[in-house]
């Protein structure tokens, strides 16, 4: 993944996921399926902060078209999750997303839970037809930047 | 409750809900908040089959306006599951549904999981307004009966 | 229900739920079912608050006996919800809490989305039995006072 | 992917899944996220007639340490839908699942809903270590074969 070539904290998006214990399965951790539950929620606020305006949604919204996930640690009930969700790539009528997921660890830092990547597609709801990437969405993508911005975890 | 006058098996109306591995929460049994997910698909069900012909559900469908539920004995995962469902009231805008939930146990007979019993209000999604239970409803439940019906694993 | 002899705001249990876009379904509000989750998340904030040293909950912790809910308003997705739990009854093994669900409506004050109540019974999971409700919970639920204390949403 | 070398359809898994109400989002669709559920049953399924006698997950299970899917055609409430599942790949230490998601659509065939593919690591939850694939395992994923059987819906 590229850099963002002047990474601001500004431009960094934190989610915090508010765990709850129906998403803890029978193996006492986060069950795999809510990680993409945690993602949606991260994207819903990510581009709510993206396109301050009122949007309509029908008009033009997303779909998604393709996930990949890599766990690397579970999750338990109590931990403190954090989520970092920035745009990686912008397409005529795609874009992919890019998330990481870190559990706080007292006293160690932090431990990276899951690295996971979507691809969305743009979509009229009302034509039912895929669409041009809006205008509206481009260019504060493009003002805060595509690729991993620099995160709080990184070293140095 | 009033007893079915004449209990048939035919009028038994038996869903038999497909358990989850995500359906079960740390403590190792089915989540409590996952039981009105399986009461919401023995309602469809019995609907579905109540009212055999195609229903245009948006111009009359139900609200839960209340639920009711005791949980008498835990449910594991690989447990095998039976819900009994039944019309227990039927008024001029609302009619009362009734659920028992039983676990097949292996040369024991039966255990009751759980009772419970929901009030359903019908409801104009086109106007949305509350409205009188379709007639289309009403013979047929008159037909099957109201009031808990004879179960399997009633004695005697 | 009894009110409680001196309502403090201190002794107010509050709980912002963060909603899910996967807790809607297609009726587009947050399902029936789902309030029960809001309502587990609500109880585990609130005891942990009531029992603020560290509890072993395996020697000691609640199995849900009962849930009754009324739905009174349908609530949509990006709703800014309110939960206020109190307990309402204290028994040797058992207790009640309840719950009240409250949207907030920008410009015309707040709404009642639900009234709620739980029967929670005292169990010890080491040897799989109820118990008695531990002096460790009875003596904190005594001092912030049993039954529904004043809310805000209260008139006058 | 590697082609089964001699198909049998008695090699071929085969998992209905229940749809839910409650998989259904406000978009009307099955949920993303709900995918991986319907995974995770078909795996248990999967696992389960793979190794019929009893077997001791506790001892060594799996983890998932990748998944990946790309949705093809969105699923709506009332779809039959069919998951085909199969091994891919089988190593050391852990091996792949891939994942057919097809729609039965009356009266034009089949439409391919999603295609997945899972990474599993070999567990022993006691040790809390990944571990060997078991041979109990090893042996019957050789004898059903590797690689994606061929489906009812493929061509010719």
């Amino acid at each position: 993944m590229t850099q963002h070539p002047s990474p601001e904290l500004e431009s960094l998006h934190r989610y915090r996921p508010a765990l709850r214990f129906s998403d803890i399965d029978a193996m006492g951790i986060v069950n795999n399926a809510v990680f993409f539950t945690y993602f949606e929620e991260s994207r819903v606020h990510f581009f709510s902060e993206l396109i301050r305006n009122q949007w309509d949604w029908n008009s033009a919204g997303v779909v998604v078209a393709r996930h990949e996930i890599s766990y690397r640690h579970p999750i338990k009930y109590h931990s403190q999750v954090e989520i970092f969700t920035w745009a990686d790539r912008l397409g005529g009528k795609s874009l992919d997303m890019a998330y990481e997921v870190w559990i706080a660890d007292e006293g160690r830092g932090a431990l990276l839970a899951a690295e996971a990547r979507s691809t969305l597609v743009a979509y009229n709801h009302l034509s039912g037809k895929s669409c041009a990437v809006p205008q509206e969405w481009v260019q504060p993508l493009q003002a805060i930047g595509l690729g991993r911005p620099r995160l709080p975890h990184d070293a140095g």
